[in-house]
């Protein structure tokens, strides 16, 4: 088998034993599985070469790209991993079009430069962009903090190039905005967390860089006014929220004990804090008026003035410099960081309807509370898109006893119609929670799919489907 | 099976012979085919009974809802029809969610009036809306005229809930903007015309009314400037740009002659006209100053009036009052009626990247009048998503012959990379054009998936997929 890597690829991009050894690490979660080899291909021909080899032996295939995930889904023991690092060109960038094509190993961050130069975005945007790489985002399906503006990673793409499980190379590479023409293959692939194929390249949708951003944070008693404040706020820009994040109180408190040079964003402490980021598209809104403030920040002002003055928020602070504004974002990215201070610790990541996140919140806590007292917390939710991480402290070390508690909770979400997942799929470690909760009659659709896109079972398998 | 129908539904609600014919007609095409029968059910528990029995018994079935598709995706001899008409309850409209929860039988205007009474609006917009219903509207992935700001249907879609094809009632029913919990069998089964299960709902995205709309149409000599137009109309509002139409002058002329009561946009005519709508969100883009305009027609009329100063437009006129809007728009909305004026005809709705539709264009006719100098055509495109509906008029009355024209303008949609079909899907017309011209792997994957989900190939049989 190496021997014919090698034939396929070059020895250099064929690793084992040591060599292999970085790519079988979950680093988030400290456990390891020795990969039967690491190849690198350089393209999508030898991509589809060494699919057509693993299926021609029956051998079991991982794809990776920037090894971020948070699920689990890139580790299995004695599997072939096919690294798409060296699929790392930009096709090309269509000003006009608005749009990129790009390969699966391109760095999310190289692409947010890239089109920068051509005051595009590509709205994806996440703590992990440093390092995660587009195939996985496509495969995963990425969320992040502009969902609420922008949508999910599916929303931002076209056109897919993919090898499927028996090696063909499936080329749905359009520049399209509408293409009603069978099934939608780009929408299977995307979020199936490479079980049912490998995403080569991709073309993605650009958006015009905002001219001028506005961000705020809010402190208030509760969340209950939260949704009416979006809706509000919205209504006063045109619909120009990017972000609207929340972070209670204790978040605030844990963020400052692990950084003590970092800035409280109020003298005193609110039990709901909400971030706030506008990002103006039209000229009007963007030049500095003879004061030096954008329109959109006075907007932002007003309508923020207006709800200090009718109680619904109790305090507010506008960021009036980049530094501001990066020191506010610096708190909501140290969210993992926080999370990962206790263990044992579950982060639930779920999604409820927009207008049940504080049901939601208030049902969790109090099913931990009256299950496990001890137990912590630590809470943060993208609030503009209904997706909440509830990073759970158990006060025992007992596994089942941790489960009980994702149960419970689960049972509020379910309650709440949400879903257990949210952005971070399922990987291996939500597949019990997959078996339990997901519709039967879905379960049983995507095995079918399954079994009939990947009769050998070799794409990536153990992940995202439960064993029946 | 008229009596176990019967015994199901009530017998009501089973039409037979002269009673289901109807139903099998397909009006736009003028054929008929004589379903078996045609129930009616009136819950998605009575849908699941119906096609519990229709899997027993082998039956093929074919779901239908408003019965305006364009593709014969509706007709089968001997079929057992389920008309959802009976399913039309819009079940919630939930305002601060921005979300309605609508069975598959609610006709789309009426829908539109629902929500409307929100100040909200769900953005799916094309001339079929007064009788098409939701169901057929996801079951193709309708596009229309706004998918350039708001995108196709399967866009609009949070949930649905649909049976399969063995009558298993799956229940994606969620109100939720992140869900990564496996496959994703809302985007398989919205498009998938009804082959692969029956949509019985959904919940749909709502948004927020503008508050005011500016409306043009342009005059230009060529269609070359439009996309940079487009860009810089979108730049200038902030991405306002609700519609951006494209109908050449011999469009419009063929327009005046069917309606010699309907204004022509200019005194003079000119080779490209382009319909452009900005729909204002921001209070400040919609309040209207001392001189009674509003600020968004402002807006417009100043980058009209640079672009007029420039000469890279030759003509324009801003509708001043709803009814010249209504007027514009009109002369778009006759474009149905304008292509069923001569036989024999084919609709070629065909997409191809936003800056290559003027390169279609010439190209098309090019090839149209080298192999059918006598030949006539009827164009009008959604240009701002690349949609162009190319009508074509052979001088021959052969069905071979028109096969060979199409084939031919199709030749020129493959060399740039567009679809073949954009908005009005595949159902039976595009058949031999779905063997010819999609990718091959991709067409293997869709029948393994059809495989898969319905064994016995009950579901809508004979649509979408080309027979082997």
């Amino acid at each position: 088998m190496i021997d014919r890597l090698s034939a396929l690829l070059g020895p250099a991009h064929v690793l084992t034993g040591k060599d292999a050894e970085a790519y079988g690490w979950d680093w988030g979660h400290g456990y390891f599985a020795q990969p039967l080899a690491v190849v690198r291909p350089a393209s999508t021909a030898e991509v589809s070469a060494v699919v057509r080899l693993a299926d021609e032996t029956g051998t079991p295939v991982i794809p990776l790209s920037g090894r971020t995930g948070l699920a689990g889904g890139g580790q299995g023991e004695g599997a072939l991993v096919i690294s798409l690092e060296r699929m790392n060109r930009i096709r090309e960038i269509r000003p006009g079009a608005r749009s990129a094509v790009v390969e699966a190993g391109v760095v999310l961050a190289r692409l947010h430069e890239a089109v920068g130069e051509h005051d595009l975005i590509f709205p994806l945007m996440f703590g992990a962009r440093g390092s995660a790489m587009i195939g996985g985002c496509l495969a995963t399906n990425a969320g992040g903090s502009n969902v609420l503006r922008y949508g999910n990673t599916r929303d931002l793409v076209l056109g897919i190039e993919a090898v499927l499980p028996n090696g063909e190379v499936v080329d749905l590479l359009q520049d399209l905005h509408k293409n009603n023409s069978g099934y939608d293959l780009r929408h299977l692939l995307i979020g199936s967390e490479g079980t049912l194929g490998i995403i080569t390249a991709a073309v993605v949708r650009l958006r015009p860089q905002p001219g001028a951003y506005a961000t705020a944070m809010l402190g208030m008693d509760s969340l209950a006014p939260a949704l009416g404040l979006l809706n509000r706020v919205q209504q006063a820009t045109g619909g120009a929220v990017e972000a609207f994040e929340y972070m209670p109180g204790s978040y605030i408190a844990d963020y400052l004990a692990l950084h003590p040079e970092g800035r409280a964003p109020f003298e005193q402490s609110h039990p709901v804090n909400i971030l706030i980021e506008i990002g103006a598209l039209a000229p009007r809104d963007c030049t500095p008026g003879p004061d030096g403030v954008v329109p959109i920040a006075g907007y932002l002002e007003e309508v923020l003035g207006e709800m200090l003055e009718a109680g619904e928020i109790t305090d507010a602070v506008i960021a009036g410099t980049g530094a501001q504004r990066a020191a506010l974002w610096a708190i909501r990215e140290a969210a993992s960081e926080i999370a990962a201070q206790r263990h044992p610790m579950s982060i639930l990541d779920v999604a409820v309807p927009l207008d049940r996140v504080g049901d939601f919140l208030t049902r969790a806590d109090d099913v931990l509370a009256s299950l496990d007292p001890g137990a912590g917390t630590s809470v943060v939710a993208h609030l503009g898109d209904g997706n909440v991480h509830y990073t759970i402290f158990p006060s025992s070390k007992d596994p089942m006893e941790k489960d009980r508690l994702v149960e419970a909770i689960e049972d509020v979400v379910a309650d709440l119609r949400g879903a257990f997942s949210a952005e971070h799929g399922v990987g291996t470690h939500k597949l019990n929670t997959m078996a339990r909760r997901k519709d039967p009659g879905a379960l049983t659709a995507m095995r079918a799919i399954k079994a009939a896109l990947d009769p050998k079972g070799i794409m990536n398998p153990g992940k995202l489907l439960p064993p029946q």
